[in-house]
């Protein structure tokens, strides 16, 4: 790995002292925050995340805010997924598409209030697109990025922990819900989502000033469950299937080639940006998509799409892969032409380190 | 310094296999796509790009095409530069900006014809603005980004090295103009504009499959002229005072407070977007404007955003700095307040290694 050079550009979060402190070893770049990726070592933070909790500095999940009487119908625009049935107190993982249907994000949305919403966003500036829609549709709303920086606990023991920082009552938010809690005199959404298949939460913090005193006090209420400082772990999200918008689609992709068919209501999703496409796509399905890949022998960093060969012919491309220690085999994320995508073919896999042998499966290990 | 995670998601360049073998020791992440800080030091990678000549592999500096009737109506709207008098073969810098006039992008506008534009941009996903605008507007325009490469050339014998392998015709080239020269077979814009005060040119390489050929037959061509891999260099671009958005300016700021309002025909520029806001800016001028600031003392790397103090109040910040070989001083660039922005004036900075003496100047030192 090479190193990465420091700049004011590459921003720094809230919790980046507590980061720091914690002695983080590598990170990558996420809307142009830095976004740690080891702190042990990626194998000893995947055992760790799999039994005990840990603290992940995801300020990078930057917000867009969305303001006013037309806030409403701008989020409807940008999501082939019907919101009008959402209530406040929900958040919804959106596919966001371009005219095409292809994919420029894929964030979650939480809904504050009927004239307030924000965005909680993957790897693009998806903040303007936003506002390139609502200055030329002349909509009465506000977009901005407010001061709200997401904190994520996650590992089996999270409960324990947010029970301990923020009370009982924590324990009782569902599944992609949020509710509102109290930390040192100022309300804050916490969510009971995250980037692992490992439970936990998500604390949208507000304020820069209160990043790091609830760090610490995640920390010290976390010692008796040897809580650490972690971060996605790329072995465990793509065990678990997590997808990553630029690394596993990209604007060449609709929701349906990502398998996120199930996200879109495009018939009922009224004034959705894309609608005609992808209404063709949902009629006609996508002829290729997301699957699992298991891979034998072992693969290297993957930095770049690896193709899926089947007798000499390119059917597809590996984007995400690692080796897995729980299940003793490469673990990838790949996408598959519908000639080869079904469970159990077998397909060949070109690493820079050679030529593998992969399985196509229907379903994540986790 | 940390490490950087590889990933798909920072895109690998046409150029990366030539930039590896060359030995790149540090990375930045520039527009989701690598980009090397780092060869041999960034001191000798300094001495050697102001006495000989580099190639730079400046791919992250992504084209977004505009292509149809309303191509050069869009280009209008985007910036409150006047391009109506614009001619083929001219390469305009534009800054870019949102109904506020807060800047979004400070990116190099080539003419291609009277309907193809391309944009060569600063490190803010500028594509999802324009699709916006040109979806909210219902222009009739295609805008994408191409398999367009730009590949810089820089250094006292940058026409030596271009005219090796572009014949003598590129010595022509005037600033900021651009011409088409064959290389193998294939028509490539060669500008005469660059990241650097050393002279030199940037190649829109047409085509991923033509990096490595090009890059091959600058580094061959070059030996004799101590031709090296390099990069933008964090000293020389001080020096220099090329700013770099993201880092010396932001959504925050307006282009006259970057002190770009020479590039604001905002009268004129009819159909801008944000004109109304930038005429009145212009009419009152800036209350803070980039100014060049020398410390004494010796600086540590610059991650953020350091506190420019007077009598013990904020009137500033310093977003870039370094220490200079060539000047035997520190060099940075900051933002500062109208209070305090005149030539020589006092101010002390606040680094993370401690307060440091500092002064403002007028113009950079390069």
């Amino acid at each position: 790995m090479a190193l990465i050079s420091p700049s004011r550009r590459l921003r720094r979060t809230p919790f980046s002292d507590g980061v720091e402190a914690a002695g983080v070893k590598a990170y990558t770049v996420y809307n142009r925050m830095l976004l740690p990726t080891m702190f042990r070592s990626i194998v000893e933070d995947y055992h760790h995340l799999k039994s005990a909790v840990q603290v992940w500095d995801v300020a990078c999940e930057r917000q867009i805010e969305l303001r006013g009487p037309d806030a409403a119908r701008l989020m409807q625009m940008l999501t082939p997924r019907d919101l009008s049935k959402m209530q406040m107190g929900q958040c919804f993982y959106v596919p966001i598409v371009d005219e095409t249907g292809g994919m420029l994000n894929d964030p979650v949305a939480v809904k504050v209030a009927e004239d307030r919403w924000w965005i909680s966003i993957a790897d693009s500036d998806l903040l303007y697109w936003v506002k390139g829609l609502a200055y030329g549709y002349r909509l009465d709303v506000l977009v901005d990025e407010p001061d709200i920086s997401p904190l994520a606990v996650q590992g089996p023991k999270a409960d324990d922990l947010m029970a301990a920082v923020f009370g009982d009552g924590v324990r009782n938010v569902k599944f992609f819900r949020y509710g509102w809690f109290d930390f040192q005199g100022v309300s804050m959404a916490v969510a009971r989502s995250g980037y692992s298949k490992q439970g936990g939460f998500e604390i949208y913090v507000d304020g820069t000033a209160n990043g790091m005193p609830l760090w610490n006090a995640l920390m010290e209420a976390g010692k008796s469950m040897d809580v650490h400082a972690g971060c996605p772990n790329l072995i465990e999200r793509i065990e678990g299937g997590l997808l990553s918008y630029g690394n596993d689609m990209t604007r060449d992709n609709t929701p349906h080639e990502a398998g996120l068919g199930k996200f879109c209501s495009t018939q009922t999703a009224i004034g959705c940006v894309g609608r005609d496409a992808l209404l063709r796509v949902a009629k006609e399905g996508p002829t290729q998509q997301i699957r699992a890949i298991e891979i034998d022998g072992g693969v290297p960093p993957c930095d770049r799409a690896w193709p899926l060969m089947a007798g000499g012919k390119r059917v597809g491309q590996v984007t995400s892969a690692t080796n897995s220690p729980d299940y003793d085999t490469g673990v990838a994320i790949g996408m598959v032409k519908m000639t080869h995508w079904d469970e159990g073919t077998p397909l060949q896999v070109e690493t820079p380190d050679g030529p593998r042998a992969a399985t196509v499966h229907e379903k994540f290990w986790i």
